[in-house]
C-alpha cells in the first residue's frame, strides 16, 4: 500500500466526479490530490466536501503540480488534445475518457505527443473490464469458440440525450456506436471496410441538427470475419447492450436484461424490470477500468487500452458516419491495410 | 407395421376422447377398434365421427370382444377396479389412467386380479414421459448429479376445478400430489413417512366439501433423502409444475415458465406469457405415454409404470391426507418398510 | 367435418412426406387422394403404406384427377413453374413450398398463371405460423410497440447441408435467409434496398461452389425503417433462429435456445441443451401451416401468403446476393418502388 | 454531511472487518471511530492501515468512549449478550450481526437492557435490503399479489463450513434457516408451529457433532399462511438462495442463478456460470443495510428491523431444530399466540 499514485482530475462533469468519487473511496492505492474544472467554485466545492488537498479552475495550474503522477481526462472530448498533450509535455501518466476527441487529426497530434513524451497513456472504453465482456474476452483467447467469424453488437439508450449534447456528440455512430467498434476490434481484429444504414426514426427534431436515431453499422475485418452493430437512441424499455460473438465451435452472448432479481407472476403473464441506464449496467466496470490503470501505472504495466486503439475506434467510426453521408461502403484506411 | 394391436377405449370424458384421438392420429402400431362410454350416444356419436368400428354403452360388453387386445381404463375412477378386474380376467393388456383408485383395498383387489391373470398393466403417470422428466431421470441414472438427497416438487393448478369434481377426488394430495408423489419414488426410491399441513386460503367454498386449496406434505425416503411437495389449486398466474433433485454432486431443474417463444419489452419491463393449462404443458407426454404402452405391449416388454407403483403412489399420498386430519407425522407401511 | 377436400402432394421428398403424414394425422379437413413422386415406387410405396388411394410417378397424372382439389407443390424447385402452371390450368387450389422458383422470371410466370386461371394460392413461409412469430405479429397489429422501425433476424443452421444440395440452393441468402426477409416483408413492409456482406469462414470447401457459409444483408424499407439479417451455415451449437422487432414504445423478441426443460446445474456452471433442428423448431407450424392452408380453401377465404409475397421475398434476396457480388447496395425494383 | 455520526465496530474477524472497510468507503454519514478485536494487534493493524483514529483489544474500553454514538456488533455470537447489555447501558444506538444469541435466554436479556436503556437497537438480517427482496415486500404491500398464502424459500451453501465453526453454530436450521425464517415473518406474519426433517446425507462427518447437511422445515403461519424452508451445506453447483411467495393474486420469485452475463453456445449446450458465494450474491444489500443503519439513527427513524424480530427468529428456529429431534411438529409460543 506504500506506493499509492496522486492522481489528479481533470473535469467533474457527471463522469469527471464519478471518476473522482471511485478514487476517494473504491481505489486505495490511489489518492486524488487535486481537481480542476473550469467552471467556477465547481473544483473547490468538492474538494472542501471530500478532503481534496488542491484545487483548480485551470486544468495547466492542476498539470503544473509536480506531486500529481497521474491525470484523469474527463473535461469536454473539444479540450482533450489540447489536455493530454500538454499532460504527456510534462511526463503525467494518463487516462482518458472516451470520446478521444472530435477528429482524426486531433487525436493523431495526441498520439504523436505520447510518442514524443514516452508517457503512459490509457483509453477509457470500459466495456472492456465487464465481467461479462472480461470472460468472454477470456474464452476467445482460450479457443472456446475457435476462431471468431460474425461479431453482433447492440447499444441502445433509453432515451435521447438533450439537443445540446447532440449537436457536439459527433453523430450517434461515434457518440454511442464507438463502444461496439472498440469491442469489434478487440474480439476480431482491424477493421477493413464498413457500410451504414440509419434514419430519423423516433425523433424527428434530430432532423433540425443533422444527426440520426437508430443506425445499422456492417463490418468487414481484415481477417475475413463479418460484424454488424445496431445503434439506438430510442431503447425506450431500457438500457439494453447485448454482444455476440460466433465462432467456428460455439458462440458467446453477452449482456442480460433483468436488474432486479424478482420475477412477478400474475394472470397476463410474467413480468420482470429491465436495467434502467449504463450506470447499472457498467458501474463495477468504471471501477473495475480505473482500478486496472492505477495498477498499470503502479507496476509498470503497458496499457490495457492504448492511444492507437482510441484513433483505430475514431476512424472507423469516422468512415461508418462517411458511408451514411454517401451511401456506399467505405474503406477503413488504417497503417495495416 | 404388421403388428398392429387392437385397442378399446373405456370412457370418453375429457381425457379419454383425448387419448383416443391420439390413438386414430398419432399412434400407427395400433387400431381403435372399439369405444365405450355409460353415457347415451357419446361412443356411437364418437365412433361414427372417426370411422371407430365399434361402440358400446356397457365396458362389459366391449372387453367381450375377443379380437380387441388392449383396453384404456379412462372410466371414472370409481369404476377402475370392477372395469380393471374383469379385463383381467379376460386376458387384456390393461393401461390405466391415474388416479388408480379410490382405496388402497380396491387397487390391492386390482393388483391381486393382475397377478391371477398374468396380465400386462400399465399405470398412467404422464410426467414420467415428459421430455424434461425422462431427460432428468437419465442424468440421474447416468450418475451426473450423485446420489439424490433432496427432492421437491411444486405443482400448482390455474384454478380450482368443479366442487362437483372434488367432492370424488380424493382430496388436494391424492389427486394432484400424486403425480409429484410418482416422481419422487422414481427419482429417489420408497417413502417411510410424511408430514402435511394445509388450507383452505383461496376457496372457502372448499370448506364445505372438506377439501383444501394449499398443501405441503414433506416426504422422508427410506433411504435418508429428503422431499417436500408444495401443491396449489390456485396458481392464478398459469399451470405451474416445476421439480429439483439436489444431489451429492449437482442439482436439476425441470420445467418452464413460458409457453410462447416471445418475450416483449416495454418502459413498465419485460414481459412473456405462461403456461396455460395441463394439455399445452403435458400433451406431447400423453402421446409418448400411449406409445409406450402400445410398443411395450407390441414388443412383449415390462410396463414402464406397473401396478405396485400406482399402489404405492396412492399408499403415500393417502398417508399425506391421514396426516393432515391428524397433524402429525404418519409412517407410510409398505411391504419394504 | 362433411367439406373435407381432397388433396394431392407432388414431391415425397423430406418435406413432402413430412406434409403427407400431416395431412393423414392432424388435418381431419383434408383427405389425401393421391401422391406422386418421380422416383420409381415410392408414390407407390408410401400409398400402399398408407391407405392413400391414388398414386402416381408423373404428377401431371394426379393433376388430372377431377376428384383433387388442390395439391401440395412440394417437389424439387427447378420443377415449380411447370407443376405451378399446370396445376393453375387445372383450376386447383395450390400450396406451393418455399423456394418458389430459382429465378424472378419463373416466379413471375406462375404469378401470370395463377391470376389467368383466377385460382387459390398459398405460399409456404412456416415460420409465420409459428406461436411465436404468430403472437408478434399480433402485438405489433395491436400497437403493442409503436411503429416497427428496427428489423433483426438471425437463421442460423447447426451444420452445412451437403454440397449437391448446395449446389442447386440459389445461395446462402436466397436458401436461407429468405424466411427472414419474408418474415421483414410482414412486420415490417416493403423494402428498398440491401447491402451484404459474406465470407468462407467455416467450410473451404464451398469455393469450390462459389457459395458462402456466413452473410450479414442489411435492408432499408420503404417507410424507412432499418433491418438487418445475418445467416449461418455454422451455428455449431443448434438449430438457432431468433428475431427482434424495435418500435418506438418498445421492442419484441421472438425464439428461444433451450429443447428440454432440465437444466442440469453442477460445479462447473449452468447447462442446458440447445434447439437440434428445424423439425424440433417448427414441427407445430408446419402443421398450423397446412391446417390454415385446408381452412382459406374450405371456407374461400384468401391466401395467408400469397404468390406476390412469394416473388417479392425472392426479389429481395436476389438482390441481396447481387450486392454481394458487387459491393455495393442494391436497390429492390418492385411495383411500388 | 455535518450530522455524520461516530461509529465503533466491535469484532474485526471476516464479516467485521467487512463491515468496517464499508464504513470507511460507502457510507459517507459515518465516521469509523475506534474498532476493538480480542485477538492481540487485529484493531491496531486495522486502525493504522485505514487511519482509524482508535483501537481496543477489550470491548469495553470501545464501548467507555463518549464521542462513539453507535456500535456495530459483530464479535462472535457467544458474546452478543454481554457486549449488547453493556452498549445499551451506555446509551449507545447499536447494530448487532446474527445470529443474535445462543438461546432465548440471552436474547431475552439483550431484549430486556435495550428497553431499559430505551436505545436504538437494529438486527442484521441483511436480505431484507437486498433489491430483489425490497422489491418483492414493495410488491406485497402494495398487495400486487393479494394475500400471501404459501411462502417458500432455499438456502444453500456451496460448501460446508469448518467443523469448528459448525460446532459453534446451533445447527443447520439456526445458522443458515435463520434467514429465511427471518424473511418468512417479513413476508408472511407469525409462525404458529413448525416441523422439520433432515439428514446427513453429503458429510458424514457431521454425524461426529450432531449436526446435519440438509433439512426440510416446514411453517404454519398464525394467519393460515403455509411455509416450507430447505436448507443445505451441499449446494456443490453455488450459492443459491431462491424465495418464492404465491398470493391468491400471483406470485413472486426472487433469485438468480448466474453470476456473470454470459452465455456460452456449444455443441454440447449452453452453459453459464453460478453465483460463487454470499459476498457476491449480498454485498450490495450488507452496504444498504449498513446505509439504512446509519440513516434510521441519525434521522431518529425507528429500526427497520427490531431486537422482537431477532427474538422471534431465533424462537422459531429452535423450535424447527427441537422438531427434529422429536420427530414431531412443534407449537411456537410467542406473545402473540
Amino acid at each position: 500500500m506504500q506506493n499509492k499514485i496522486n492522481i489528479g482530475v481533470i473535469g467533474l462533469g457527471r463522469l469527471g466526479s464519478l471518476y473522482a468519487n471511485y478514487l476517494l473511496r473504491s481505489i486505495p492505492q490511489a489518492r486524488l490530490l487535486a481537481v480542476s474544472d473550469v467552471k467556477e467554485g465547481v473544483a473547490e466545492t468538492f474538494a472542501r466536501d471530500n478532503n481534496v488537498p488542491k484545487w483548480f479552475i485551470r486544468h495547466q495550474d492542476l498539470l503544473g503540480e509536480k506531486e500529481i503522477d497521474s491525470v484523469l481526462v474527463v473535461s469536454p472530448t473539444s479540450t482533450h488534445k489540447e489536455v493530454v498533450v500538454e499532460a504527456a509535455g510534462r511526463g503525467k501518466a494518463i487516462f482518458c475518457e472516451k470520446p478521444q476527441g472530435p477528429s482524426l487529426e486531433e487525436v493523431e497530434a495526441m498520439s504523436h505527443a505520447i510518442d514524443q513524451g514516452s508517457v503512459f497513456f490509457q483509453m477509457g472504453f470500459m466495456r472492456r473490464f465487464d465481467k461479462g465482456y472480461a470472460a468472454a474476452k477470456g474464452k476467445i483467447d482460450e479457443g472456446i469458440i475457435g476462431t471468431p467469424i460474425v461479431f453482433k453488437s447492440s447499444s441502445r439508450d433509453p432515451f435521447r440525450p438533450s439537443l445540446e449534447y447532440l449537436e457536439h456528440s459527433g453523430g450517434l455512430i461515434t457518440d454511442c456506436g464507438i463502444h461496439d467498434i472498440d469491442l469489434a476490434r478487440w474480439f476480431c481484429g482491424e477493421v477493413r471496410s464498413v457500410f451504414s444504414i440509419a434514419g430519423v426514426l423516433a425523433y424527428p427534431e434530430l432532423n433540425t441538427i443533422g444527426d440520426v436515431d437508430n443506425a445499422v453499422t456492417t463490418l468487414q475485418f481484415g481477417n475475413g470475419a463479418l460484424g454488424v452493430i445496431d445503434m439506438s437512441r430510442s431503447g425506450v424499455y431500457g438500457y439494453d447492450i447485448r454482444t455476440e460473438i460466433l465462432g467456428t465451435k460455439g458462440t458467446l452472448q453477452i449482456g442480460y436484461l433483468r436488474e432486479t432479481p424478482l420475477l412477478v407472476l400474475k394472470e397476463d403473464g410474467v413480468t420482470h424490470d429491465t436495467v434502467p441506464y449504463f450506470m447499472e449496467r457498467f458501474g463495477q466496470a468504471y471501477v473495475a477500468q480505473l482500478q486496472n490503470f492505477v495498477e498499470n501505472v503502479t507496476l509498470g504495466r503497458p496499457p490495457a487500452i492504448t492511444c492507437a486503439d482510441g484513433v483505430e475506434a475514431l476512424r472507423i467510426s469516422l468512415a461508418a458516419t462517411l458511408s451514411l453521408r454517401e451511401g456506399r461502403p467505405v474503406a477503413v484506411r488504417n497503417k495495416k491495410n
